[in-house]
């Protein structure tokens, strides 16, 4: 998970979104004005069975207000990825898979490795590598499949790397000493994010081609895996599993602050300290006193093992039918049991 | 669970504290006194290693101000118990062992059955299963083991009956009916716990003597494990592994108010407000305002697998020496792999 | 597992098959004819799907001859219960889900007990463990469902009683005490079995309605589970899914001595000798042989856990659809992920 | 798995044993001679608790008599192996940890990688990804931490590749491509083995500086693991998990014929043909008899996720003692949980 499985030792809370929809809510917040941001360009897609943003970062100045690389982000969000609904599955599962191919061209023959980033170990980090092992992988059967055969798959290979805290060995680094050896045309990580709003918790999947970098987000610098680090492009997939504890704490305050003004005067000055904190120094506010509290909890839904493996079979069969020629709809689920 | 891992459809966060230590800190902030409840009899013991509480509840009074039946509850808390500190761990083995025959007398051929209850699949929530398969279990081997060897362990048997929503019977109904099966002396139930402090998550391991009811602190009428729904003696063995959110945003509300207090004006109407709130109301409308929200997250440390299993393996080896002349110190960890 | 999840400690290979395929085959060749047996009726029914074998055992003497109980075995027999082909698994849930109710009436409203049988740390011997998991459990929600939907569900519960190596306690001592707690109207008691015919394993599934005795083919005397014993129809559900050493050299040797025939001289004493055993006789002596040797073997084939996970889901889909009014082959694996 | 975890297509039987004592028992065979193998030195030690073998391969003649490379193969015998015999445990894992230091010198700061060769899905392959989930793993923590706590411990790594079947890359590209970011100074290789006497089954550890060939047993060709190949030296630690179906029915049937040649006229014709042939030639044989029968079987003990688990802990607890200065006696299964 991008905030969540590498060593978070100093200051956990001062992360910023995974999210390319949150990282715009922040920074319209800073910009305290409802009109697009510059460099920003932002496109919306709503269906009953999801709702789909497409966050293009044009220039230097959107790169810089939203901290984010430019390029493209596309983020399906639908409350419907946390239950059992076959029929919107199917639908999700055709919009990825279609917009898998948007993201970054590469030719019907072009090698493919796929990437489970995360700790297999942690439930809600443990989506990349489930999502690997419902990978259809044919790298290695290339040369040995009947023609007709062949013509319908492409080669595909996919690892999940571990994380330092197993491997001793920054997740780039292996990344890259693979790459070099199988010389893939691109890249697919899937990853667990961490999310700004409990609410986006398992309710989203991010789609970007700006690369991915394994924990940049707590401080630490990490190797980003991206065309610059990796020669290759790379498309990131992401799902927000878990909120820190000090993002539910900040969320929930909000709530009850507003119920409580409700019920006390309007002008005290508690409620004015509060207003007075941008969003971003409130949260780092609550981070800094529950850090040695709480630095070590996560909030996740109880249902965490069963929603993992929805999700993760969606991402594998939205990769596998948008790599392999010859799987379509119709193979939903062939591979991902 | 006790208050986890059965539905908890209505107000899930209307709970009292499965710990006696708590309740007993409830009921002392309530009475707003310094002094002894009346009825409850408290002592402590202090190592390096541990921190023991025997609460005895002694008279109807004192049962009724605690929320909790008369008898023996003995909390052991310590830090270490999420640390992988084998010396330390074997110190707590040792008292938990002297314990366990200290709540509750059985004769030394007498057979007992040893009951993991939670759910297998939600690892806080998995603490009784796996303390049950690691469980020396012998009760089928009686008559066909050598004279020897049949001296030195106890007819001892284990079952997981796992929780309502998974089998669709009540937990009770379900050791009942192995009880008028089995005819034990004595049942030894685990469960995860519930606490009401972040800070005892994984710290804390309490033993009883007066039953306890899957499900009971969830305002669902549940049956009691206890003598007089089974007929025989119940020692409780409990581990609080998780919080709900609003214990969480409860915690840290009281952090970040006393924080602000030092940069705000002390007579302001919200801090009032709160003031004059009791511990039980705040929680209460903090839980009220949560509950659609996030009703259904949990907080967890990030390495909740590793700590239970841990925690598995204490408990289990305590039983397994309590229980069986020939298990001794000597074979820590013998059977818990 | 019939023959293979409970102790075997004499004689391991003692065992007759659980198939009645199989043991009309074995009382056939001992009666050394074609001709049908006296009491057992057999239809068999052939699809490009799957072949379908009824046997009914109408009297005593077709009892003993079988070496089975009256009553009804089917056996669904089919390659493509290893495969991953869709299609053909929801014709064989089709047929599966019918059978079901040819073998015993029930109520529309009727209480039904689900026990999956075996023990879930060994993967062959999980398959009822595995099934139960997928099982939708409805029996709590009996009166807070609102009423239409009420009427697509049948009130049905699930355990996993576990094995007497893990529990202490005979599988049939827990049911009957879960039977009398609960009262179903019916039990269905899932099993792994042990095959006779290396061929078979995992590729039959064997439905009958004449109880299961869990560990009794191993010389051990179990507690029947059937009408008898529990006072309620039983029908078990069984796929063979290990053999047992003796089983693969019984039938590689069969194998061997056809082809060696081939290149020496028909007439030799070692052949005659051969020729001259018995088939369950020859079995025998290779048991007893090798009992020492390899009494704690088994065979399996590679790609194990994926073949049971199939199996378990082919199997509770058929359940689901057998017992729920509102669950249609529409449904098939909304349940069972 | 050498000869299991990659794709067997062609003539999965045609292999020759992994371990060095097995081999040199063939070749003592063909030799048909008790006398020594030219250029092969061989040392015995015995004790209450293990059977240790040192074979040395010193010459091209001796490479090319025993089909294995020049070089250093020990292995420990013990059917303690697979009991739960902690005192017994810990010898073992002190004389493996003193012989990884006598296979390879390595200074006291040079970089360890450890990989855990093997399908972590299929439990009797998972013997080096379960090492692997045990070592202590400290590289990147270097400089981070306190110096005195620093010199306790060396810098080393830990990857799980993966089987080609998983990843569709072959497990030597990956390692090459990892060692050439990493830069260890030694790589420790663990993997299960194929045996050729169901009686070593888990019941040898085999430790080697020569290198080894995930799959080149199999008569695919595949990239070695050794000096050559990755430019550093390679020790390789395994255990033979399974055997094949082939060597079984092999084993057995010597068993059977001498049972028989007992009973029955010693000059048959049938005993002269199978006397005749040499041993590789009768396993070969049965092998292409039983290439698509059992092609896909293999033959496990019952409680083979126990022993692994047990295996896994032993030579992890060898490895972690072996390589950092701190880990010692005392330490036994602090990491290793």
């Amino acid at each position: 998970m991008t905030q969540f499985h590498e060593n978070t030792l100093k200051n956990p809370f001062s992360i910023r979104t995974d999210l390319a929809i949150e990282a715009r809510e922040l920074a319209q917040q800073e910009a305290s004005a409802a009109d697009e941001l510059e460099g920003v360009d932002v496109k919306t897609e709503e269906t009953s069975d999801y709702f789909l943003t497409h966050v293009r970062i044009l220039s230097e100045e959107g790169s810089r207000l939203m901290g984010k690389p430019k390029g493209d982000y596309i983020t399906l969000e639908s409350e419907m990825l946390k239950e059992n609904n076959t029929e919107c599955h199917k639908k999700i599962i055709k919009v990825l898979a279609e917009n898998i191919h948007s993201l970054v061209e590469f030719g019907k023959d072009a090698c493919v490795l796929v990437a489970g980033l995360g700790n297999w170990n942690i439930t809600p980090d443990a989506l990349g590598p489930k999502v690997v092992s419902k990978i259809l992988v044919t790298r290695h059967l290339q040369g040995s499949l009947p023609q007709e055969i062949e013509e319908t798959v492409r080669p595909v290979a996919a690892v999940s790397p571990g994380v330092m805290g197993i491997t001793g060995i920054e997740t780039g680094e292996i990344l890259k000493g693979i790459v070099e050896k199988v010389h893939p045309t691109l890249l697919i990580a899937i990853d667990a994010l961490a999310a700004r709003r409990s609410s986006r918790i398992n309710a989203a999947i991010q789609l970007s081609n700006t690369g991915i970098a394994p924990g940049a987000g707590v401080g630490n610098k990490r190797m980003m895996l991206d065309q610059d680090s990796l020669g290759i492009p790379v498309i990131a997939i992401g799902v927000p599993t878990v909120v820190d504890a000090a993002t539910l704490v900040n969320d929930t305050m909000d709530c009850i602050l507003n119920e409580m003004m409700a019920q006390t005067e309007h002008g005290s000055d508690f409620y004015k300290t509060l207003q007075s904190l941008e969003q971003e120094e409130k949260y780092q506010m609550i981070a800094d006193i529950l850090g040695p509290y709480t630095g070590n909890m996560f909030v996740t839904p109880k249902e965490v093992d069963a929603v993992i493996d929805r999700l993760a079979n969606i991402i594998a069969n939205s990769i596998n039918i948008a790599l392999h020629p010859g799987v379509t709809m119709e193979d939903i689920n062939k591979y991902t049991f």
